[in-house]
């Protein structure tokens, strides 16, 4: 098999990640993807940073194993905390996290160069998020939060009405409801693109909401394209995903995250 | 080491079984206790009836190993996957779950034996409780939902407040706002009694609220008294708890579901 042929492998705590996958689909439809869900071991948000860096490795190394031409950690908790040492382990490998696609749509949105991050509370005491956009852009103001339950709500797809209203609004407005608010909100969890329309209902209409799925899409291609390994076969790329729980829950509740139906017969289970 | 002096072993997915060894410690302040909580991988009430399984077999095989006179499964979810197969496979060594004592306390406290569960999906959908129930009471009448964001919001601290009630209310009001309504609700998962007055706010105060920490409890001490196992040395037992992810962050959220600050010293990092 050329190595252009090889697949791109993404993994995630569970099935946020697919978000990443779509967009990558989008923009790259002739790829070969394989899919990792560590469903059984989700949330990683909530964990410490030995524990997601263990599981990060233990996933990352399955697709590796499978052979795969460039690794995508689909998972912000994931990115913040094992980016660095998975990109040591796997050299020359190129590995591509979220966080820094999704810090610099923040950076490109926000005029007034205040920016709200609102993630796992992974994610949030890892300061990534914090680091990235200050490195992007030195001196930007950045408001940040945990928001646990935003991902329950959506695994429970809860995705609109009063509840998750009004969730999502204790988390929020303390940010938003002020004169100084930030003009821009940067969805650092693979979860809360699902909830746009909740978050959308409590915010200003001029505040500007970035998720990282695309932007990181876009690194993948441009990553690809500089090193000669965009696929040459033109035709339709096959996508195998790998769940390390209930087969037919990762089909169930990725569905809704694909915003497509996903065939069970795709889905594999494997033990990490 | 005399038989009657060895610990009392619990383990639940998290801290939500504190409850369980909180009543143990009111009825038998002087039984030695161990407490695991698989906190690097809860909840267990969202994944498949196999990963349980060899979760709780590893948990329970954990204290084992340590030496115990009689094993709690703190934990309806592992309860109501994992009970027959551990009393299999830990024989003659006792085995107590949550599920028939919280039944039991149902039926007691039911007038017209109707009964309303809420717990997790995984529990809910082993229909151990509607089975427990029918066992003792046959012809009950028994409405059962799984309410998994309410793990979420214990665990996320927020007991009460218009989020809460909301979220509350979007499970039970189906339920109890109708004339044939249930008269008890059965909390069937260890991190439902913090969320007491928020659910007691939306119920009739006719309807009765029972959860199987009290229950489990006093079949602990049945057990122990009829095999003469209760230990004898009066002074106050000693209680070590282990977790599988970050100590600070179990003393964090344990000191909430204990009711009582849990020393730091006493919590030891296991990996299973």
């Amino acid at each position: 098999m050329n190595a252009d042929s090889l697949p791109i492998g993404l993994f995630d705590s569970g099935v946020g990640g697919l978000t990443v996958l779509a967009a990558i689909q989008r923009r790259m439809p002739n790829e070969n993807l394989l899919y990792l869900g560590d469903t059984a071991r989700l949330p990683y948000g909530t964990k410490s940073p030995g524990t997601i860096a263990r599981y990060a490795l233990q996933a990352a190394s399955k697709l590796v194993a499978l052979r795969i031409k460039l690794l995508v950690i689909a998972c912000n908790t994931a990115t913040s905390t094992a980016l660095p040492d998975l990109r040591r382990h796997f050299a020359p490998l190129p590995v591509i996290g979220v966080i820094e696609p999704g810090a610099a749509a923040a950076v490109e949105s926000s005029r007034k160069a205040h920016v709200a991050v609102i993630a796992t509370e992974a994610t949030i005491g890892r300061g990534a998020y914090q680091e990235a956009l200050q490195r992007l852009q030195p001196g930007i103001r950045v408001t940040s939060k945990p928001c646990s339950l935003l991902v329950a709500l959506a695994e429970e797809g809860w995705l609109e009405g009063r509840e998750c209203e009004s969730v999502v609004a204790r988390y929020l407005n303390p940010i938003f409801k002020n004169e100084d608010a930030p003009d821009c909100l940067l969805l650092g969890c693979t979860h809360f693109p699902l909830l746009l329309n909740p978050i959308r209902n409590i915010l200003n209409p001029d505040v500007r909401i970035v998720d990282s799925a695309e932007t990181t899409a876009q690194c993948v291609l441009d990553e690809l394209a500089s090193t000669g390994l965009l696929r040459k076969n033109r035709n339709k790329g096959k996508v195998r995903f790998f769940t390390t729980d209930d087969p037919e829950r990762f089909v169930h509740t990725g569905s809704l995250f694909l915003g497509a139906a996903l065939p069970l017969n795709s889905v594999q289970l494997v033990d990490l």
